[in-house]
């Protein structure tokens, strides 16, 4: 079946809204700040002031729980092991003492970071004036 | 200051791959699939098949807990005021019997629509690839 059939077969089948259908906890799995920042790592989007596109780089573990500050070992591991696991980024384990295991982005994966890197963006773009909002919204009326 | 200018300091300011950032908190609130799921209803955009751009309309707590099958009435009260203090929706309430609150999106919370109702299609268009993924990795080698 070509590619574009499929689609339109999926856009049939599948619908969010719905508790029980799998794209529910599918759109759960992405909708999380790990996988965007780990699909901007992974895709070299990872300059602040800069949301060009840029070259997909393979990353090491290591690197990637440098650059995502905060991050639990644990989540970390989970969360590329769900990425893994659905296809969206390949781990590579080269035999060196100790091993190295690199992550990259597959075609699906880079798909997946074309809608997802704007959320990273529309954050840092638009804090300042969500955090005005805040401030009138708590500040007392009248 | 002008919009423009504006968008240029933030991006200057704010980055999400720091933990202490304030948008890497921001990330975390829109990175989540009830502020998805309720950006799609209020923007009109429902439809599992059609992911056109639609007219924004009001909806009332009840519709769309009806409409967010699964949702618990906490979770989308939370998720609401959340919205509401953030400046991405506006909560109006009229004195019927019982009183009528109604939600609607702001300028702000389009803005953020625009950039996360691909989250919605591209989980309901690649479920079936990421199904198949699952079941290849799942499968025992050799």
């Amino acid at each position: 079946m070509a590619r574009q059939d499929r689609t339109a077969e999926a856009r049939m089948e599948f619908n969010a809204f719905l508790a029980v259908c799998p794209s529910r906890q599918l759109l759960a799995r992405i909708s999380d700040k790990w996988v965007v920042l780990i699909l901007c790592a992974l895709s070299g989007d990872r300059d602040a002031s800069s949301p060009e596109p840029t070259a997909p780089i393979p990353m090491r573990y290591s690197e990637l729980s440098r650059l995502l500050a905060g991050v639990s070992q644990k989540m970390l591991t989970q969360t590329l092991r769900s990425l893994e696991r659905d296809g969206l980024v390949t781990r590579t384990v080269t035999p060196t003492v100790p091993v190295t295991v690199t992550y990259e982005l597959t075609d699906l994966g880079s798909s997946l970071h074309d809608v997802t890197r704007g959320l990273r963006t529309w954050a840092q773009d638009h804090m300042g004036e969500v955090l005005r909002n805040r401030e009138e919204h708590e500040a007392p009326a009248g």
